[in-house]
């Protein structure tokens, strides 16, 4: 009898075999080289408040073994939750709080709680890669909008498909900070958003992340504009640290038990032990005055990548300051192969970046071709060198636009 | 314009409007009050190793940021695990270890894996509910063989459905310990079992969350005679701690590549800041010397749920010691709804278990009717005051069998 492996024998589920696989892995692997990277989405390890996380956990586990056992969601999380909300501009309850593993399984539980396979879903041409690799297997009809790292969606468009009837499963945008595109939407797109989910009623999935990262006055998120149809996706990844994988939901109470039951079915609850840890610290620390230290450090990591991209970056390279958030887009000639462009930036001048390809919902439309640099997690001392080499790789990619 | 919310207007997703609410939320809330709880299946708060869990803390977070930030599975963690299937019996690599949110998140991941809609999946009649809850909404066409207390699954009806054709997804089953009938397959099954998924060809996913809970000498798990089918489900929520949230796969390593990328769509990463301190807290404790604690501890309450069963039970009530595992399974006559049972129970006695029904993955066949009593949370010194509420509930439910 021949020996067979199980993916030779039975094949694997349908979607499982159109799955590329992902490149995150292999570039988180690179971050700890001596490669200058400005590639993955990582907060700054020199922000995470690493004493109040030591203190929280030594209080958590003297005497009290229950932080140790299955337990409920946590109401004083979700307290905590709902007072970060109000910084946020956003007014909510503890019981419209819904706590998931980081704002990913967030994202994953309401599109499986939305979409039937063949359903439209609407989202901008560029747009979130981790929002992709949820929708892929749920086999939505993906409908694109599009969009610039100067304005973000076009809601014109978008209202444009709702009035011509459609009625998508849900709305999936990015209003602040956008990723890949770094933009922040206007206060006007904002309220014009919030009008056409109400009057057409569909739902709209906000995520946000990077709200809180903002280099000039914050805009209340358009959940602040909308109650029943926006479902706001947050997340502590950020503003705290990623390794406690906790995010959250803001929803219609009339959800939460059927997210519940979705959710009991994916891994039962989510790390119970960090989000005692979460709560403990959020009790203790000046959760404003930290997010304060956040906005000033990557400010300045803000200005100087800036800066960089000012002095080096051939001029045909556009791009804009983002608001807040974590990145810059650089708009490139539609020629340009910005995933050859990553291999050749690797081996010639050992700094990376995220290809635009990566973020595409569709075939790339030649205006949006481009490159994504996070400041983020690159080391404030590292950034002008980096930025240097990268403007190295770009004038060999353009010979004849320098 | 009428306002809806949006489980009004869009429907949601088809399978979601067929999910009943789950019990699990109620009943831990019951946990906590002055009800004698032989419901969920709970380990002892007593047996956690909260100062080993309080010292690993404590190093992990002196100067070291990294381990809150985002993060590949722990290579260290991995070579921990693969120490501990040694003990369990099981020879794997590193590699072949696939880290997850809990055991329930590696079961959702094999199943998204492996089934695609109309499939047929084989299960035990009764079998562990959140396996139902994760097949539901992939909707397999669900084949049951016949299981029983004392022996287990019938591996002949097993060999019949694969020798007539039948090329299931996947096969189910729990073969230590067994959630709920409490039953450890024999040698014999477990060599059958291995001989079957060979010959076959099919994949077994072999979910041990009770196989060190061993009150005699364990056998080794059916992973451990066959490499290639078996998928082994393991976790720490038994041994150490359920609010690590930390359950492992051992498998096939052409596998994992494809995992990763529907793990990633879901949830990113696992709680990663718990995956160091498992792995810290790992290198530093005797972790057989905490086995044959937990073994030793379970032990009594075993026994003195036994004796108490003994002593209080009406005889017609027909039940197994378990060998391992946290669980009895009290046979009924097939004329006692256990659902209103359980209800009756609360309100006279204050004592609660699981229905039978619960694990039914078709409907009740009258051989198996019956009640989970879990005996692994339950105080020690309540468990005899307990059965004997249990025990006038069961009498006066059967009050002609006395």
């Amino acid at each position: 009898m021949m020996i067979q492996t199980i993916t030779e024998q039975k094949p694997l589920a349908t979607w499982i075999r159109t799955l590329q696989p992902s490149p995150l892995q292999d570039l988180l692997a690179l971050e700890d080289t001596n490669v200058i990277s400005f590639a993955l989405g990582l907060p700054a390890r020199e922000f995470f408040p690493l004493d109040a996380f030591r203190q929280a956990t030594q209080e958590l586990l003297t005497n009290n073994a229950d932080v140790l056992q299955y337990m409920a969601a946590r109401p004083l999380l979700k307290q905590q939750i709902v007072r970060i909300m109000q910084m946020r501009g956003v007014q909510c309850r503890a019981e419209q709080i819904f706590l998931t593993t980081g704002a990913q399984q967030g994202l994953s539980l309401l599109a499986h709680l939305l979409i039937d396979p063949g359903d439209p879903v609407i989202t901008e041409t560029l747009t979130y890669t981790g929002m992709l690799r949820i929708l892929a297997p749920l086999r939505p009809k993906i409908v694109t909008v599009p969009t610039s790292r100067q304005e973000g969606v076009d809601v014109h468009a978008l209202e444009q498909l709702l009035r011509s009837g459609m009625r998508p499963a849900l709305i999936y945008l990015v209003p602040d900070g956008h990723n890949p595109l770094g933009v922040c939407l206007s206060q006007e797109k904002r309220h014009h958003l919030a009008e056409l989910v109400r009057h057409y009623q569909v739902p709209l999935i906000e995520d946000d992340p990077y709200g809180f990262l903002a280099y000039a006055p914050m805009l209340p998120p358009i959940r602040a504009l909308e109650e029943r149809q926006v479902l706001y996706v947050g997340s502590f990844s950020k503003v705290l640290a990623p390794a406690l994988r906790i995010g959250w939901i803001v929803l219609p109470e009339d959800l939460g038990s059927k997210l519940s039951a979705v959710k009991e079915a994916m891994d039962l609850d989510s790390a119970t032990f960090a989000q005692h840890v979460a709560a403990q610290l959020l009790q203790k620390e000046d959760f404003p005055a930290h997010v304060r230290t956040l906005q000033a450090g990557y400010l300045v990591r803000r200005d100087t990548t800036a800066a960089a991209l000012q002095s080096y970056l051939p001029p045909t390279v556009r791009w804009t300051l983002p608001a807040n958030g974590m990145y810059f887009w650089l708009e490139l000639p539609p020629a340009v192969d910005t995933g050859a462009l990553l291999k050749h930036a690797l081996l010639t001048e050992k700094v990376i970046f995220m290809p635009g390809q990566a973020f595409c919902a569709e075939e790339m439309r030649p205006t949006l071709n481009g490159i994504r640099v996070c400041f983020s997690h690159c080391p404030l001392t590292d950034i002008e060198e980096g930025i240097r080499r990268l403007a190295r790789v770009l004038g060999q990619a353009m010979p004849t636009w320098n």
